[in-house]
């Protein structure tokens, strides 16, 4: 196959697919949840996450204001709850009510942790940048919620507990094939 | 199944998988690949991509020297060669000549773009932020390479083309299960 060389991203979906994260955050008695395929960690000491918000976002503002934020991990099988909190805006709904989305309580925080989520981040925010049409919101990671079974002992996802849910892009999921797993040890791998 | 609350992030893996890119840079003669996990779009206007690299990488050096990076997008097939440059450093080797890793030509810059990668970005630095214990080095795409028949109609990966490669942590890679491939309208989405 030939290649293409293009100015210009289009869609931007090359990069994809990439885990689908539910953000939230709460001021008082508002409290909202958005989806997010933007992100990223950023250091481990101290534990830094970045998530890309842009500014029209409900939840922008509710970051801001709060000081803090949360990231919650859904499995493919309720990746209905990320569509759904992407498809709509916490001006107009109330999406844990709409939605019928279940929360758990933070520990260190006030952001709202989701009870079907196999894993979630409380994070305190730590900075914010404006690069280009989103804001890069920085958190250190203050607490780590995690389903039992969900890791290996190598602290990898089980994938035959969790199938993570991974967005393609254009309304489209997609999880990880659990029978590709692969171990390529970084140290002994040499071109065959 | 219930849930623990961990302070520390331990192995830091919890949202995993993520395409796993190979970044690339070019000084002079000196031109170096490494593996990255840590990356995210940022912007789409204009197009801003990210990647967390720690200060002790050679490529950290050679991106601030060049005030460029590629980021190499490699399919599952092709996942030693993100072990191989991962698992060495361009201060030892030229990984181009001792993983056999075949180059093509850039177009507006000088970074190495795999000749094996399904896609690539040809980036200019626009900015360097430390977050921590890494850099976060924010590029505009300039040019983006392409297997033809890479993305569908709707700009998204055509599975059946294109495994990408994806990390889990610990040596360990996976790829997407096309059979999962879910269409969930955000707009007609409501819990059943």
């Amino acid at each position: 196959m030939g290649k293409v060389c293009i100015e210009g991203v289009g869609k931007f979906y090359h990069h994809y697919p990439r885990v689908a994260v539910v953000v939230t955050a709460r001021v008082g008695e508002k409290a909202n949840a958005m989806a997010a395929a933007w992100h990223s960690s950023l250091s481990r000491k101290p534990p830094l996450y970045g998530v890309a918000i842009s500014p029209k976002r409900f939840t922008h503002a509710l970051i801001l204001e709060a000081g803090e934020f949360g990231v919650n991990f859904l499995p493919f099988d309720r990746a209905g709850i990320i569509a759904a909190v992407g498809g709509s805006t916490g001006r107009e709904v109330d999406k844990f009510e709409a939605f019928k989305i279940a929360e758990e309580k933070p520990v260190l925080t006030s952001v709202p942790i989701l009870a079907e989520a196999y894993a979630a981040y409380e994070c305190k925010l730590v900075g914010h940048h404006a690069f280009g049409d989103h804001t890069w919101f920085v958190g250190e990671i203050v607490m780590v919620h995690l389903v039992e079974g969900a890791v290996t002992d190598k602290g990898v996802l089980d994938l035959s507990a969790v199938k993570p849910a991974m967005y393609l892009g254009a309304d489209r999921y997609v999880t990880a094939l659990r029978e590709s797993l692969s171990y390529l040890d970084r140290k002994a791998w040499t071109r065959e």
